[in-house]
């Protein structure tokens, strides 16, 4: 039996909130995911991209807002997002060094679909977010190109890959293999129902820190001999024992995307996005020095079209209702993080390096979990 | 055998770092803290100061900065510490109702120990945090004045007190009695040692939410009948069921305090403060609607004359070496809420309204805490 | 005849829009101001008030946001304007210390509206904006009181004094006499008509800075013998030639407060309050270090309650339709200086200080500003 | 007589502090600029690059914060710099679509110069504004590529020219021909001798708004028949009459970078970058929402290792002592606006779209300016 294929069943349920059907960032309607994976010799990188609606993201802008709460990043397109309060591309992640070329294809791609633009319209504002994976990945090889972008923007679809796929094909956590996560919640809000969805880059931490539903597992697995990670290293593949040793701790990043169908305006969203560090630090994190940890929410309530002299917007809920969807998102966001350990598979990258899987590096998990839960 | 009196040997000790040997923030050097209490039927609040050093604050100001995590909040004298990145008083907490009678008190102060303020020499500013202590305290009596602050300053010492004490006096938390805690770490850093310490006045949380060193206490309070809970607030009080029950939850808040000796500039001291919102969010928050969460470090390496042509500062760590302050900022602040709850003693205030303290709610704490470690 | 009483006359219209009926921050229907004005010997000081509206401004909040562009200033409720976007009581200005009494009458005044708010319902959010007048008020007196804001609310209406009144009484601009100042402009955005309505209490700049219209005036004047101010001052008061001398530039500061019926929210509001810095820098500002420069914009187009799980918005104006609100503010706010200027009177306060009047130090303003234009 | 060699002697002195020697960035010792100009029929761009010092931008960090003032702008790098205050790269200006080619090419030089960035060493901060020159040049083609900022960079030297080069190729301003411009300042703070040096990157604005030192030359101009503008472009050109008329409001941007060599930390210098906004505003800019306005600054007075345990600063100066410095920025700014507007030539672009230069649009300029000075 392949613990893997059975990881989803195991992965603890984090907080009181139900989950969506798919447990995805798609669970939110209309919100779909391309990945573009690269997976050769000592290119183990990717792009993923996130669509909030499927039509034109430049003439049907969704609203949104970050928080930054640690500026160790080199995304693009953040400046406007926080002037204006929407979104003009589809979100794209990648890593650090590929971000240009990313934003590159969006510009070409939004001119593509809108010739205006640079003319007689304004021009478009990419948006793309970044994790470090040069662990793995050659980074400096400068791989990723603008096909990847188009490749995974034309894979979306609502069924959502998650782990070693698109963005998160060379990504580390918590010094084992990383990647792409998911996950999502369903809140009552003043009689409605609603549904915020969580999709994470996650290239942070270090073993230690691992926090898993409250249980210390980082804590437990370190006491045990350092070797026994390596040696379980060794064993399933050709890397030497070091190559599985802790990357140095400013390597890190996480990039959170938080999707909603709530009505909300870009300042409530920026509160929202804000909750995602809460999230993020049930797992271990203290958003280290060198992790770029940046959220990112938007809503599919209602769009700002790009020609128009006023704005109508639903009416959007009153900031003393918001707690359920605080909630949603911090628990969706470390039920990201969760997802993303869980998905990952091992990957063997440049120089030998290798990052084992959650299930490849602790064979007992499950037991573990359990004892403390 | 009183169980509070032992409390301090029983609370789970968070994270793998060293308390300093208070546990307190007076583990810097040169910080003292003051209380002044008022415990007066259905006035139940107070005033706290917190003392960079032991000089005049507004001659000799430390460099000091902060960070909002919810602005839900009614304190005064942020906006010229974000421009400016020094204090110029000590800083006070009280309720929300007596920031202005605190503020006028340290301008009160300030003036009579440099006459030429506001006239030779620009004014001060005066910084006041907040929270709500409406449920236990008659808030709308405006019971703090400026001899409170007089009081809790000149009571300033390195014995610091945690829990119903001083601006603590009517705060609640997780819908048990909260107010002041207290706790330090000790890092190395760079080949120096040096100290972080954390004081916070605790009054935020739904009792579901309670976290405490990742055992979801609450949850397990929780799932007792509710009436459990308010039979024991019964049991040992005059106060009637339904005062024990939750106040509503945008009444919150919490304020962070964090002191290091370590040489940060402010930027580097506003990174430092958003650390605390990791350690909140492991015990439970999610920076809710109504709740003030606001964090504010300052360090005492060296202070920034009021009159001078130049600045001198030491030498100030890299920013790349900042992960163990941030931890151990984290890890205080996560600790300091604890110690809240562990230090605080049953309250009745108005109306009846009672909060009982965390001992007195959990007969077998040490109990269920031992179960899931 | 006096130049004063003609001094409407003779102010430059700034700009190419349009003035409202009134010229003042009261063409914005509904919003109505205050003044208290203390005037007894070495108290030279008072209270503003600006209501946005005639109801309740706790139970309808209007949306507003604030940019503090030099952050030396001591106000009380920003924060909590920052996170929420609304405003719960009037808008108060006075003197620096005078804050803290004033933010306690508005508390004071919210409760006695809503005997809920500290016990059913949250706190309220006292806005208070100071600058320092202690050049002629004797600032540690600690003069204003609760009165002073009740009586300013209390003499609230659409007929609004500017120059040396209410809050404005001991102000200084540019070694001038300042205080209020108010302004208006009309524009048509969209096929609607908008107005934006300032009110400016200023005591900032040094004269040799003063620019009215673009035209150099503080630097024609300090090219005259600087004896010639004092001359001027001696000739009209009691006051020794050298109480007319500049202060220091550190003790400056100017509150702008801008109205606007335009249907805008938070986000924008707060793009709209930045624009106050392009009309102050036209009169000579470089936004100094001791000068806390603060600009708050609050819409009437609709109102936020406190009650409610959902709130409505007009459609608002789509964002790229907001570049004549823009230039109404910047011109606005650049009007409403030159007429705190145009409409103070000459002031004698502590030790006998004194300020002149612009009009009273400048004999032939008319023609100098003729023979630039 | 060519009105355009003799322009410096007629453009106006702004302020009342003296101008360094060369009256460019590059007053400040160190700082050197390199432009690569692409000037082919349709495509009118190029790249400009200004090195803070002459040795490696990695591994000698300079202190650096900046001040977005209108966020509509889609630069690259500003996130890390608001969180570390450092820049890692030299700073390059270009087209809105070149941003992604010249961020990759800095990445690629960072990497050849030091082959540990995203291997042993973290990754690179690009750092890239732009602004939009579509009116002129053919944006869609995306023309800029790597080689250009390497030739930029290469051609970096104290000789800065102005005008209708590098980065400002295809620049419009107030409906002129705009681009790079630059100025300096010189100030006395606390007995030293600093200077402050600008270079902007000016695409803003509309024709009625220019304002040359208070002079309202954009109304005296419309004032006249806009016929008039539009004959004298086509008589020097053989652009259709249509062709100078002004384009959309929404696509402009400036870009202001200032450098100085006095000592100032990040949170200093974030303060004097605001002071960009009072320069920028005295031309007439009243921020307009299309327009990106952002404004940076650096100082060369000290580095920051990449490697090392602490940084050592200078005594840095105290924050009352900054208004010089803050009216050097302004200054220098406003100048640096004039300067290329007096630098700039008449650009042919894409579609015979022409823009023409100040002196070719206004022969009488002298005489306008002189009459109202």
């Amino acid at each position: 039996m392949s613990f893997t294929e059975t990881a989803d069943e195991n992965a603890p349920h984090i907080g009181a909130l139900p989950s969506g059907p798919r447990g995805t960032i798609a669970d939110v309607a209309g919100v779909t995911v391309g990945h573009c994976t690269l997976d050769e010799g000592a290119v183990q990188t990717g792009v993923t991209v996130i669509r909030p609606h499927r039509g034109d993201a430049f003439v049907s802008k969704v609203p949104a807002a970050a928080s930054v709460i640690n500026g160790f990043g080199k995304s693009i397109g953040l400046v406007q997002v926080e002037e204006l309060g929407v979104l003009e591309t589809p979100i794209a992640l990648t890593n650090t060094f590929g971000v240009a070329a990313v934003a590159q294809a969006q510009i070409r791609a939004a001119i593509q679909g809108n010739p205006k633009i640079g003319r007689e319209w304004s021009t478009v504002n990419p948006l793309v977010f970044e994790c470090n994976d040069g662990y793995l990945n050659d980074i400096q090889a400068l791989a990723v190109d603008g096909r990847h972008y188009s490749d995974a923007y034309g894979a979306a679809s609502v069924d959502v890959a998650s782990g070693s796929v698109g963005a998160g094909r060379g990504m580390s956590c918590f010094d084992l293999k990383g990647g792409i996560g998911n996950a999502s919640r369903v809140v009552e809000v003043a009689g409605q129902t609603y549904t915020v969805g969580a999709l994470v880059l996650a290239n942070f931490g270090r073993l230690p820190m691992l926090t898993i539903d409250g249980t210390p597992l980082g804590r437990v697995l370190a006491e045990r001999a350092v070797t026994s990670v390596t040696s379980a290293a060794s064993a399933s593949s050709a890397a030497s024992p070091t190559s599985a040793l802790p990357s140095k701790p400013e390597q890190g990043s996480i990039i959170m995307i938080v999707a909603t169908d709530a009505p909300l305006d870009a300042r409530q969203l920026k509160r929202l996005s804000l909750r995602a560090a809460a999230g993020l630090a049930r797992t271990g994190s203290v958003y280290g020095h060198g992790s770029g940890d940046i959220a990112l929410a938007f809503s599919t309530a209602y769009t700002v079209p790009h020609e128009s002299d006023f704005v109508a917007l639903p009416p959007v809920l009153a900031d003393a209702r918001l707690d359920p969807l605080f909630r949603a998102c911090a628990d969706s966001i470390e039920q990201a993080i969760i997802d993303a350990l869980w998905s990952a598979t091992s990957v063997t990258g440049r120089d030998g390096h290798r990052r084992l899987s959650l299930h490849d590096a602790v064979s007992d998990l499950a037991q573990l979990l359990k004892q403390s839960s």
